[in-house]
């Protein structure tokens, strides 16, 4: 019993218009409801009801992250464990978020509100469930088939990770270490990935980006010909991180949060030793090809 | 606490020098260890001590399939239940088999001989801890990362999902059924992928292949190629399922035991509502492009 | 002064709406006019008026194959050498022919009627002459870039191929030898690569496929779920060619004309020396992965 | 008669040793032969004796370039074509270059030697002629299948590209052109590529890159892997082209020139209309999902 995976993110745009079409015509995004100022969205093999929520609100940034469990029994557990580590937990009433059943929400040390949900109505990937094609061939944009995962900012990473591992249940697979010791950013898992969520040296409350996932460095090179086609700024890539091995691009939706293309990465038993990179090596670990970092990547956030 | 994947195979072959290297110079897995009548394999991105065990015999097939456990506590937990459905469970001591820790055999109902254990000793990928590479280029051969799933055969189709569920935890992803409505292909996961383990309709204890997992459709490809010029008999493929979406090609090891290079497939979420397949489209489920069956494909087996 | 590459090819059809509607959405070229009982085709890529004509006829074949020359001077050098080898060669006007300049008409030893021409009119790819994106995101189907070679049949190959080299300067790239020393399939080209035409031995005059091209094998298994998606029988592939080493698809217009989708091939230098395969390899030669040739494949034609 | 390819091309390296290392271990190409001062080289397709010679000097750079005839009387024709327009055309004979027959050898206006022959000796792709296999599988490094084109430098990039096309039939297939109307850039063709040489703005003799032919997207990842993996330093990519459509990669061998992986780009008639950049898509048009340019590719050359 536990979190198993990265459930959605919310958003926050400040031109709701511009972002829901952006999502849903050049990222590919589906669009599964609108309701006040939110959009609803999904990745088009996920069964869920939505995984992306943009919501208006004058500045971007991210409002929350939530991760779905496996039962719903979790939600006690994790209330208990929370509670523990000295976090004030709301419960969520069934409803009161479009399509999801119970919920907890709190927010993390390092100033991110998350939440934690077992139920959500399904609403399918536009396949039969009956003698099923591979593909849908009715797809727009890059089209991803699924949300992946996140990247946070905190001002202690160190103390961050510790939170979602002791609180949580989330592991370490890799992690970036200054020379003093300490680590600038850490990778964490649920989902037998090398990451669905991760923390980098930043603003407390900071959101870097979140990901979509891709299937192989071919559609990673394809999606490179969608953004740039349709104007859209692409901050690196296509290119290989070291940390994860994933092969990657990272770009901007119009109102300035960073999204991400990712593909590839490496299966993680729960008993995996973690991956350390030293500082020296920070170009390399994040760009594996390039061997150094933008500015614009580290210094560009919400 | 569960079963989380696949761990290994032990798999039967009467020359066991041919049959080790077809596995490594082929296939390219990673021998480990020779002890006896048995040859240790894995695959190079696994960090177990092996997934595939070559045991001398006079006749190829499946001796055992084990399932890797999250916690030592699953044991008694799968104990428990095992015997309330009326196996015979029998302990196995830490180190009796080679590298693993505590364990459990049992048979099941369809004859198969199965093992849960938590703990193997670890010998890594080959690439460091410490700012590793994203690949290894010493390898030879097809090279999959890993060992994916099988394929078990059963006269009753639907008693063997059903133990598998009940007794194990294993969730039904897929079913192709006959015009009557009885299970003829049931595929089972508990690592969120479209199966772990599927049983065909054949003969109880009956071993259909052994399937390794390959990145995309360009690394099938290029498996077919080797496959070709190493002289190996492939018994059908490159294709794509319908039944998983996932790419294939079967192939013959030296000795008769059928393996598989897979690449594709889908999340599954806990509470994914199953496919089913009916028997008219029985072609395109196993075989998409082709849309019928070599008989070969249903009939030979061990 | 010479043949370069393959201009386009005419063929019947018995439902010209059926099979329009084919070509464009499943196989997905560009159709460009429609004239009495024609209807006129392109790959995306090509900047010529067609390279594909549909006519209506009550029963499917090839009408004529056409090949492009450099230089409008090539006519008349062809007319010589081709009256020389005893052809009746006709003069096709400018204009008698949709979009076509000058030309000349004949048929050849083993029963094809074949056309030279230098002009013809440019309609574009649909890009922008100043500063194009590279690719096109509003095709459907396969949407082949390109057409890519065509397979004729001939009772003499051996015939057949020397006239293509003697009266028309065709090199042979590679030839398949019976065990008594006759050339059972012969490969021909002007555009180095493998071919532009090849004889198999068949019927006179018989048509077995023309080919598109594809960039790469990624792309052969996406048309692979196209056709299959689209109910489109295949008659086989996807698969490797040991001939010329191109990946391929076989399948059929619904008019009964196979197609091809060809990826591959190698570069070839006029002064390149001949590949041969005995019959003994016949299988492997055709379908490398298979090792072995599906009776229809030989034995469907027009 | 005419040119038809680019043949081979002579770069010089202050440490033979080094060089040769790399071209043959990491770039992955064939030695063929060594004599005194010069290293001869291949792609592993490719039949010729060689298509790169390293030769030791005091300075990295381009010695000569040198193009392929179809016909040994194109060597009378371009010398008179040569000569009327100015240049001083030396008479090679055979054998005084290793493996090449006859040659002519002439500076161009912008201060490059070129050679022009019809014949050198084929040592083969290491593929039997007798039922071959499609790949070789003992290549090490990337291990391109041959040399594609070169970038040359010129301080009059519009006389540059007129002498190529007036004295030797060059086609020009782009050009980048200033708010002026000069041109800045330009590609020109002899093989119906985008490109076989290309001129951009510099000082005269200088070299800017020779490029390899890689199949596609994937394998250009691939190099981007083995690069990085043996510390070789990218000058930029894995990207794409605006001008030619080319996937990429741009590198330094170890003694300082520059090499390019290139994949793609698209056919071209000999009538084909020249696409033009303008100056201010001057960053798409060399690096088109970048949208800009390193200074490093603008100003580091020899």
């Amino acid at each position: 019993m536990s979190i198993y995976r990265l459930g959605h993110i919310e958003v926050r745009v400040p031109d709701l218009e511009l972002a829901a079409a952006y999502y849903t015509e050049v990222l590919g995004l589906i669009e599964v409801a609108r309701q006040g100022d939110h959009v609803y969205l999904k990745g088009w093999d996920e069964h869920d009801h939505h995984s992306v929520i943009l919501t208006y609100a004058p500045r971007y940034g991210v409002e929350h992250i939530a991760w779905k469990c496996d039962n719903i029994n979790d939600l006690e557990k994790y209330e208990n464990k929370l509670e523990k580590y000295g976090c004030h937990v709301e419960r969520i009433p069934a409803g009161q978020e479009l399509a999801m059943g119970d919920g907890l929400r709190f927010e993390t040390p390092s100033g991110h509100v998350m939440e934690l949900y077992h139920e959500m109505e399904k609403v399918g990937n536009g396949l039969p469930k009956l003698n099923p094609p591979p593909v849908r061939d009715d797809l727009v944009g890059i089209a991803p088939p699924r949300l992946d995962h996140t990247l946070l900012l905190a001002e202690n990473v160190g103390d961050a990770g510790r939170f979602m591992m002791e609180a949580l249940d989330f592991r370490m697979t890799e992690q970036l270490v200054s020379g003093e010791g300490h680590q600038l950013i850490v990778f964490l898992e649920r989902s037998h990935t090398p990451h669905d969520v991760a923390f980098a040296t930043g603003t407390d409350g900071g959101f870097h980006h979140m990901a979509f996932l891709l299937d192989n460095w071919m559609e990673v090179g394809q999606a490179a010909d969608t953004l740039t086609m349709n104007g859209i700024e692409i901050d690196i890539g296509p290119t290989r991180h070291g940390l994860t091995r994933g092969h990657t691009i990272y770009f901007f939706d119009p109102c300035g949060n960073r999204n991400e293309v990712f593909s590839g990465g490496y299966y993680v038993d729960p008993d995996f030793e973690p991956i350390t990179w030293t500082e020296d090596q920070f170009g390399k670990a994040l760009f594996y090809y390039e061997g150094k970092i933008n500015e614009q990547f580290i210094n560009r956030h919400t």
